[in-house]
């Protein structure tokens, strides 16, 4: 329970409003990056399958897995499904059934929460070190606690003698890459001193928005983290300033005015619910059609979508570390992306219902546009609904775009162009049934009951500021 | 989208608060449906699974099933789980993937919303003739509509242009008998004249609701479509009587004095459901583990839980249906109660955080005590929580009690005792840790965004009256 007097609301968005932080500049943060980045030097060789140490197929090759069954396995499934254009297909998908958690630690400091966010290294990372949650932690790792292998500041999420919950929702990863695979996404507060560890510095959330801007700098797990944060609830009007950011405010708080009530968007989810099915079967490996199985990678014959590589990872900072694992390398860079517009004069976002084959409930709310962008290129004459608008949005209209990583500890060197565009006054309100304009605010209350927001739609979320 | 003036949560309250209808009064209803009962002879045989026309288990034995593949299912899974004594088992369950339709009509007359029920037979019911909602449809029925079997007011449910949608919502079946599910629970308002079919009658919610005072008369799916009626918030102090009926009306609408908030509630199911695990695995009916099958049963080595038993069902009222299905037996009675206890001056209702096999996410809300009585004399000493309280409360803490069937098309005249009690005075506050206190406005929200509360909860919440 929330105690004291300010609402955490309140806090969180104070947090977001201000960049001005005493212990280190957004500039410091850039630059102290770097230099981690600097020190580090990360090694991926790619190796075969036969090569790749504690990993093993299987007879059959049914499944490739760790000797101790831990951490994650590829499988294979085959899905049957009557959404979008194809049907019927195999694929690779990575099987992770545990929850894992996604932690941060906040404390106040002269009245403004600051979030205690690590430099942190993944293997797949593009540029090796992004800004991380405090708290990284898989099931193994923090149940293995007894046999001394705590993660660093495990116990401030666990122990509620010594941390407030503040945000504590379960959130789905990659539909398309994982088999209904969700974190435990949660922020607490402490109001004790702590420790401060080498690689951990204290950012206000205004600062963690300001350098989702710049390209692969927040990692994807501190992103979907800090997109479940609902800022409270306002109808009093938010006037003078009439910047983008601040009508993104005003649509984050604004509980009155969206187009659709909540039971209007859960009637237009629960019929598409209905007309939607996905069926999802385990199959081996070895029997996927259209994938080929190489010494060292699971690849489509056509070398579309991605490929599972096998990776011999070395990691020296100051000491060196070594182990193998799988990795998921895409085929090209995805586009995601919102469109926003102003509809009874606050923003609304456009959504869509998109069904995945590892989600957890058949549809989940993604972004406007969410593609490969070899897919794009190749269904750009197919209309695939607003990609082109997306494409060829004018500068002025383009809010935000960056480069973001995928979860680097799976994904190899994966990144996505995240967007959000302002439509232009002629964008139509009319949109196709499985698109729906929504609020901010409704949107933050969606994540709040868990499972509604993909986690493309959160990452981009997370990108909204709003100074 | 909901047009007009008057809010939908105002026009259901209205109803809810009026039990005066100038067609039918509530007494002439039970009449009606006593008529009703009277003329109809349903007459179930007990055959052997070999008789059982149109139905066939699969060679091996692995699964029963429909030749047609349709309706449903009857599969063997094996169940792991970390949460309560048993932690691993066997047992049948029904396999029905498709998601039904149960819809009630609503229209106003004199500013009143009344709800078109139908006095509807169903092979498993008890007593034959039930109030059910004004279409229940499986996918089947529903799809079928160009061969001309289209199921009657159907088309108020698709055709937005006749009829506008007041509450659509994807809620759960029983989890202990179900793989995962949900049925579409719709409430649509026409304005239009619309024909009343010879079994229907206008009802308000305030009729329904004290008609739930009485044994299986109104059926299972009409208990979870009114459940999901959420009727508004108000912070206004309730003044005045001080009934226990407006004691629960305070606690449907405020929305302020709730023990933990929404936050609170969701942080509290997080860290249940990472701390508790389900695997569910289907399995050969055939090497199910303590299950017998025989020429006319499946059932438990120590005929315990439930059997499945094969029908031969014959229903003659002005014409005679025949046809043969199977159906469940449970093997006693059932139990379901929630404690409810004013906090902060509002009714709290004590929930429970319960894992079922069929539960599509590990975990739903349920009722402060829900089990099966054989189940509970065996365990009485082992100590299911609140159980002893609830089976020995006094008669005036008892504020509702009843039998309330299951529904009549896949359970053979199962009835489970359900009941509310007010705790006295010294009812703790301080509960065990799979149990939170929440105010029926919490619940209903939590109701509104899908797959919260099982439907042993909801049912309890459809029997809350507020006159």
């Amino acid at each position: 329970m929330v105690n004291g007097t300010i609402p955490k609301s309140y806090l969180f968005l104070q947090s977001a409003l201000t960049e001005e932080n005493p212990f280190i500049t957004t500039e410091q943060v850039l630059d102290w990056l770097q230099e981690r980045n600097k020190k580090v030097k990360v090694n991926i060789q790619r190796v075969k399958f036969s090569d790749l140490d504690q990993w093993k197929f299987d007879e059959g090759v049914t499944v490739l897995r760790h000797i101790t069954g831990k951490f994650f396995s590829i499988e294979g499934i085959n899905v049957l499904t009557n959404f979008g254009n194809k049907q019927e297909w195999d694929q690779p998908i990575i099987n992770q059934p545990e929850i894992g958690y996604l932690g941060i630690i906040t404390k106040e400091f002269n009245g403004i929460l600051y979030f205690l966010m690590q430099a942190k290294i993944e293997p797949g990372n593009v540029n090796n070190v992004q800004l991380s949650p405090t708290l990284q932690a898989t099931k193994s790792n923090y149940t293995q606690v007894h046999k001394g292998k705590k993660p660093t500041y495990l116990e401030y999420f666990v122990d509620r003698s010594i941390a407030q919950v503040l945000l504590d929702q379960l959130q789905s990863e990659q539909g398309a890459r994982f088999v209904r695979k969700r974190n435990r996404n949660i922020i607490v507060k402490v109001t004790e001193e702590i420790d401060v560890q080498d690689n951990f510095v204290w950012l206000t959330l205004g600062q963690l928005k300001r350098l989702i801007r710049y390209d692969n700098t927040v990692n994807m797990d501190t992103r979907t983290v800090i997109s479940g944060i609902h800022f409270g609830d306002s109808n009093e009007p938010i006037g003078g300033r009439e910047s983008f950011s601040s009508s993104m405010l005003l649509s984050a708080l604004d509980s009155k005015r969206g187009m659709y009530s909540f039971d209007d968007i859960i009637s237009w989810f629960t019929q598409l619910k209905l007309q939607y099915d996905l069926t999802v079967k385990t199959i081996p490996l070895s029997s996927l059609r259209d994938w080929v199985i190489t010494d060292n990678e699971i690849r489509h014959v056509n070398n579309k979508y991605f490929k599972v590589i096998a990776a011999n990872v070395e990691i020296s900072s100051r000491e060196v570390s070594r182990w193998c694992q799988p990795l998921i390398q895409s085929a090209q860079e995805g586009l995601i992306a919102f469109v926003v517009k102003k509809i009874n004069g606050v923003f609304h976002f456009l959504v869509q219902a998109k069904l995945e084959c590892g989600n957890f409930d058949v549809l989940e709310f993604a972004p406007t546009v969410q593609c490969l962008t070899g897919n794009y290129r190749e269904t750009v004459t197919g209309g695939l609904p607003f990609l082109e608008y997306v494409l060829s949005a004018k500068k002025q209209h383009i809010r935000y775009d960056s480069l973001q990583s995928e979860e680097g500890g799976r994904f190899y060197r994966e990144q996505n162009r995240n967007v959000i565009i302002e439509a232009a006054e002629d964008f139509p309100v009319e949109v196709p049934e499985n698109y729906i304009w929504m609020t901010l605010n409704q949107l933050f209350y969606f994540i709040k009951f868990n499972n509604y927001l993909n986690i493309q739609s959160r990452s981009l979320l997370s990108a909204v500021e709003f100074i």
